[in-house]
């Protein structure tokens, strides 16, 4: 079984023990994904693009980061679990898809063109 | 190697071939993710969390927050790649202090000490 | 002058005096932005709609909602200063756009075509 | 009556028409605002702190942006009349915690500092 389903069972079962299935449907799951997300986005808030990189960042930091970017994970899972998504095969459709929509002759080094149409 | 390996590598060829290593500084993949999970929470504001269920969504409905969710793990992996983060090591790591976070019998169908400690 | 503007001001000189318009450039400020919103949704997360509303919280929960809105009006405002928006006409012009996009008649308690159009 | 309550007015009663207030509820502004905050963050995502600047920005994506922040704004004031919360007032009231919490001569040119008192 692959990682992504293997955390998702455990996530399933943490959830069940504690009986917490009531509160966590995809409508509550996707707002506590969103407040997981603000928290990693303050962690870059006031650094300048040179000062996130890994290199800059104190080991302080990077063991916070990456327990924000753990809670996107678990609750991103979690919500797979609810809405029976398997997120592996919808990550590889989504890669094929973007390959489509950017090819790499048109979207060289192309910021404007890139932020113009992912939207 | 497991999916999120498999999955951040190809994303990361995918940049380098478009020449996004530019953009993609680990402040800017931080604001990404969030617009992504901006999008998603989109697709469920309207919605009660009944209609928010699986079985209560249309395929179309499913299709589209499917895509959602691939942006938001696309993105999530690319900044594990820059941030040289194991995606799947952290997320471990983390289901085992939300275990010592929650005790079962103290957690147990609180919603309100759950809402509160998850701070 | 009106009360946006006077925050606006204010909010102004508070980063002067601290030296912090160094960090308040609009990217920043629309991540700061993201990060208040964030905290104010974990606070509605894992009640229902109706545990939401005004009288169903406690006196302690709206204290601290109420904390986290002044939050993001004053990014909100304080990256209006940065990109010298005009506040107060760029929300009547949106109002006047909305009753556009979203003619009474039309409109009316469809919550599934107001969602669509929204996007 | 300041602009805020003659926004928050006007948008009652927009809603009222179109007999959306049933979906409304605080618990879904919160979602909506967080949306609306998503788009907004998209808009500078790519870009540099130097290319988020006003002068940086062309006037296509100053109108768009602008948009983005009344929709925020619109929001934020719908949540506020929902919740029966006095923005001016609650806004007035967090600048001077925040000049109590950030004292001119500590907070002076200091991010770190600031960013880390910000949690």
């Amino acid at each position: 079984m692959d990682v992504l389903k293997t955390l998702q069972t455990q996530l399933a079962t943490f959830a069940s023990e504690r009986d917490w299935d009531q509160f966590h449907t995809p409508k509550n799951l996707a707002m506590a994904l969103s407040g997981e997300v603000g928290e990693l986005v303050e962690r870059f808030q006031w650094l300048t693009s040179e000062q996130s990189e890994r290199d800059a960042l104190s080991d302080e930091d990077i063991r916070a980061i990456e327990e924000e970017m753990a809670d996107v994970l678990l609750y991103l899972l979690r919500l797979a679990d609810r809405l029976r998504v398997d997120m592996a095969a919808a990550s590889r459709n989504k890669l094929r898809l973007n390959a489509e929509k950017y090819p790499i002759a048109e979207a060289k080094g192309n910021a404007v063109k890139y932020s113009r149409r992912d939207k």
